[in-house]
This record gives structure tokens, sequence and C-alpha cells, in this order.
């Protein structure tokens, strides 16, 4: 009988749970809609039923259940006024869960800090005290982690560098500002940087033909690929500033490492080039060339469960 | 008997000697001159010398000894490469002591980390595990506590906040970089911006008949107690770029309270009101008006030395 813990990763658009051993291999997987129940506790009972599904046929035994999701506090078990989800106000959802697995630990967090504890225990930072990961994809998120532990804070809500301003009084957030890194280096930022582009200069480019829209930061890896310099160009500007903002986040931590965790992270030397290469060039001199800027060390299939799931096993131990 | 630690701040052109009991009363205190020693050995000798005999006058037991020194790195008990220091390279200030005091525990941080361990036992931060004590003065230091520990990060230099980008292209920096925080928000700094603002206004102004050279903060702090306008828009324009670097801190740590330390905070409303109105203007909406800042709550005498002392008291527990 193997010992797993449930890795819960709930999304704007599907809700994905893995059961995990204490490895990191995924025993077991399935995933449900996220948007189609109108009551949360009611979303809850659908996610236990599923772990209890994916438990009959797995010959496993469950020991914790591990929450990623937006604007979840570590702190309180709550998600708080998610912007991407439909249920509105302070979500009690440890509670929830506690409520269908009585004595079980349920730990809850946001996706980011999930995916930076699944990758000291399953993936880049297995030998880390001291690192961060940074989620680039619809939004930008990030885990810090100090001395092993995951920086939460005063109020369980550290860990906010996607909203750090990066251009004073620049482009419109979801949040509310103007100027964050994630208007820039998200999937979308990257987009946005393709229009300013377009519009700015009369180079030739692929990507001319997209509408605003149906533009993907994948069509802009395509495009670059493809020698597009308007493509090249995009991915030079969102690599200065987001590397500006992690040379910032180093005069912060010092971490060992900083993960780029997501989609836009598959255009691989195009984003890791110009972000690293800035980077150096905008961080105090005594960390220059100390800090390593690597890819997810975790496997690309439910990962986010994976990163869930090892909030349990942190805890055991 | 009472039981002190040695508090000793190593500034540019002088040290400070304190023997500060576990209340964080200075028992007995003295200064030697930092420059006129050619060799660090007789530098640290000099200072035991001052030890002993402050000891011998307060009749005190000696449990340890704390060294706040700047680019003092925490881990290796090491200065590094101080620009505002005679010696030059990696200077084993801990090892040293230690052969004068043979058994004794010896602990070597900067300054502004010892400043932050200072609030926390005898100050402003008494009663707080997450917090950020930023150090305005010939530069901009900061020492972040969270969950109750100085933060050193993976090479014992994190904490460099003076040294983010707060313009991009900006200021020159003695860091051989441009526009950290440090070029605007130090006491330099803010003279900086008074000359910024009397070559482009027009504005009638006392400040017009002082030289670079001989500006201060405590001259603008003065004009500005007199309605001065240059003298008044500098400390806004200070506040902004404050504001906005203590909103990004805020994003990444999530402190209960940042403590503003040093010379320019003699200001006092005129350089608090408008760093806090901007931090709250620029902080993402789920931090706003819920960081407090404060000015220090340690004694103005000595204090410097008094954080290093601290250094003990704290790992005595």
């Amino acid at each position: 009988m193997v010992e797993v813990a449930a890795g819960i990763d709930i999304g704007g658009t599907n809700t994905v749970i893995g059961l995990v051993d204490r490895n990191g291999t995924t025993q077991s997987a399935g995933s449900i809609s996220t948007t189609q129940y109108v009551d949360i506790d009611e979303f809850v009972m659908e996610i236990s039923q599923e772990i209890d599904k994916l438990m009959t046929t797995a010959e496993v035994k469950l020991v914790g259940i591990g929450v990623g999701a937006p604007n979840a506090n570590y702190y309180s078990g709550s998600i708080e006024d998610a912007p991407n989800l439909r249920w509105k106000g302070v979500l009690p959802i440890a509670a929830l869960f506690k409520g269908h697995y009585p004595g079980l630990p349920v730990v809850v967090t946001n996706d980011a800090n999930a995916a930076a504890i699944g990758e000291m225990l399953f993936g880049a930072a297995k030998t880390m005290k001291d690192f961060i990961v940074i989620t680039l994809g619809t939004g930008v998120g990030s885990g810090i982690v100090v001395n092993g532990q995951l920086l939460y804070g005063h109020d369980g809500f550290a860990g906010e560098i996607g909203h750090t301003i990066a251009v004073l009084d620049g482009r419109q957030c979801g949040c509310g500002r103007r100027g964050c890194l994630e208007t820039y280096a998200s999937a979308g930022g990257i987009c946005r940087t393709v229009f300013e582009l377009l519009a700015s200069s009369r180079e030739p480019s692929e990507l001319r033909g997209i509408s605003f829209q149906d533009m993907t930061a994948a069509k802009v890896t395509e495009a670059a690929k493809h020698g597009d310099k308007i493509a090249l160009e995009t991915f030079e500007k969102t690599g200065k500033i987001l590397g500006l903002k992690l040379a910032d986040a180093i005069a912060h931590t010092s971490p060992e490492a900083i993960i780029l965790f997501g989609g836009p992270t598959k255009a691989g030397a195009l984003i890791f080039g110009p972000t690293e290469r800035y980077m150096n060039e905008y961080v105090l001199a005594q960390f220059r060339g100390n800090v390593k800027l690597l890819s997810s060390g975790l496997p690309d299939e439910n990962v986010a469960a994976l990163g869930a799931a090892a909030l349990i096993w942190q805890g055991v131990g």
C-alpha cells in the first residue's frame, strides 16, 4: 500500500487532482471543471468524490491534501477574492476539505508557492535552501524560499513579485494599478509588447496578420524561430524588464537560483538568453554571475497538482 | 555582576563600542578612530583594549561580541571589499576578535542588519516577526526580518534594497551602476534632488546660496520647515521614489511594518508623509493601508553599537 498525498490545483477553467507518492511519482490523476459548480461546497464535494475514485483504482493510502489556488492564503486556509474564480469573498477551502477528510492535514497556498515547494522536493531546487520560482502564464506569480522555508510574511501573501512595478505609470494591470511586471512578462504581456512594436516600427513581420485577440506567446515564439525581427525584439524587451525585476528580487533575498516556470518558458533560449543577460547587467556587482537562472525541473504533466501534493510531503519531512 | 554584550559599530570615520545588558541598557560606551590604524590586526587590538578598559570601570561580565560593519558577511564573519574602509580585500574580523576573546561568541553582520535586530529586541519591532528596517544615511541599507530571523540568503548578502534600481538609467551610484534607490533616498540623494529642482525651475529658494559641496539633508529640512517650495518639492520627490521601492519590498516579503532609521528621518512628517502616501498608492491592493511605516524605536545615542550588541542577545534568547 503506497502512501500518497492528494495534490489539487484549482485553475480558472479546470481543477487537476493528482495522487502523488513521497518520491514525486503521480500514481493516479484526474480533473474536473472548475466553472460548473454554483456553490463552493458542491465543488469541494465533487473533488472529494474524484479523490475517492482515484484511490480505489490505485490502491493507495491518503496521508493529506495539498491545495494550490489563486489568491489562497496559507495562514487562513482560505481563498480570498480570486478574480478568476466564480465564487466571491473568502472561501474557507481548508475547512471544507477537513469536513470530508477528518483528521487528515490540509494545506492551502497559492499556485506559485506550491510550484516552489514542488521544485524543492522533486525538481530543479532539490539541493537548495534559498531560491525563487517565477511562474509565467496568464499572470506572473512567485514563490520565495528562504532557508528551506516558503516565505509567507506577516499576512500570508508574501511573494507577489509579479505585482512589483516595472514601469512607472506603465501598462494597465488586472490588479487595478499600472506598470506591474505581470503586464510585461506574462503570456499576455509578451503579446502586448508585440503590438507596441508593430505599431512603432515599419518592420515586416509574420505577426502583422494576427489580431490582438488571436495572438499567443506560442505564435510569437514560432515567429522568432523563423527569425522574425519583431518577435525577436519582443523577447529582447521582455527579457530586459524581467531581468531588471529579477535583479531587484536578488537584492532582496539573495537566492542561489531563480527558476522560471510556465508556458512562455517553452521559448527556451529566446526568453532565458535576454533575461539572464539583463539580470546580470542590472544586479549589484556582488551578485553578478552568482545566481543561476534555471528552467523548471518538474515534468510538464500534472505539474501544478504535483506542487500542491508537495505541500504535504514537505510537512511529513 | 551584570552580563553585557560588546556591540561594535565600525564606521568609516569612528568606531563606537558599547557594553549593553540584556535589557538594552548601555552600561558603558567609548569610541576610537577607524582611520588611524594601518593594519587591521592593530585596529582590532585597540578595540579589544577599549573593551577591557570599559569593563573594568563598569564591573560587568562579557558574554559575547557583536560587530556591525559595512559589507560584513554573517556567514564568513568577514568584511569584504568595503569601499569606505582603508583595509582592502577580505578581512576576517570575527576570527581576529576570537583571537582576543577565546571561547566567546562573535557575530558579524552589516550595519543595517544589526539595526534590524536592535529594533526587534529593544526598539519599534519588539512584538514583530516580519518587518524591514531601512537605514537612510550616507547610503541606503536594509535589514529584512522574516519569521523572527534575519534574512541572509544564499551568500549572506541579502537585504540590499538600497541597490535595487529605482530609475532605469538614472543617477550614477557608488556601486558602479545607475539609478539605485540609494542615489535618491540617501542624505546625498536628497541633496542631488535639490539641485535638479534648482536647475529646472525658477522658484526662489533659500537653498540657491548653498554650494553642492556644502548642501546637507539637515539644511533641506530646515528650509522645508520655513516653507521653501524647492525643499518641500524635494521631500515630495524623495518620498515618491522611496515609497515606490518600499511598495516593491512589501510585495516580496509582506512585512508587518517598515521602520525608517537614520539622519534624514529627523525631517519627520516631511519625509514620512509623502513616503507613506506613495507607498500605499503603488502597493498591491491587498497590502494597502496594512503595512505600518514607523520611525526607529531605539535611542539616538550609541544606537549602532546597541544593534551590534543585540546580535549577541538574540542568540542568547
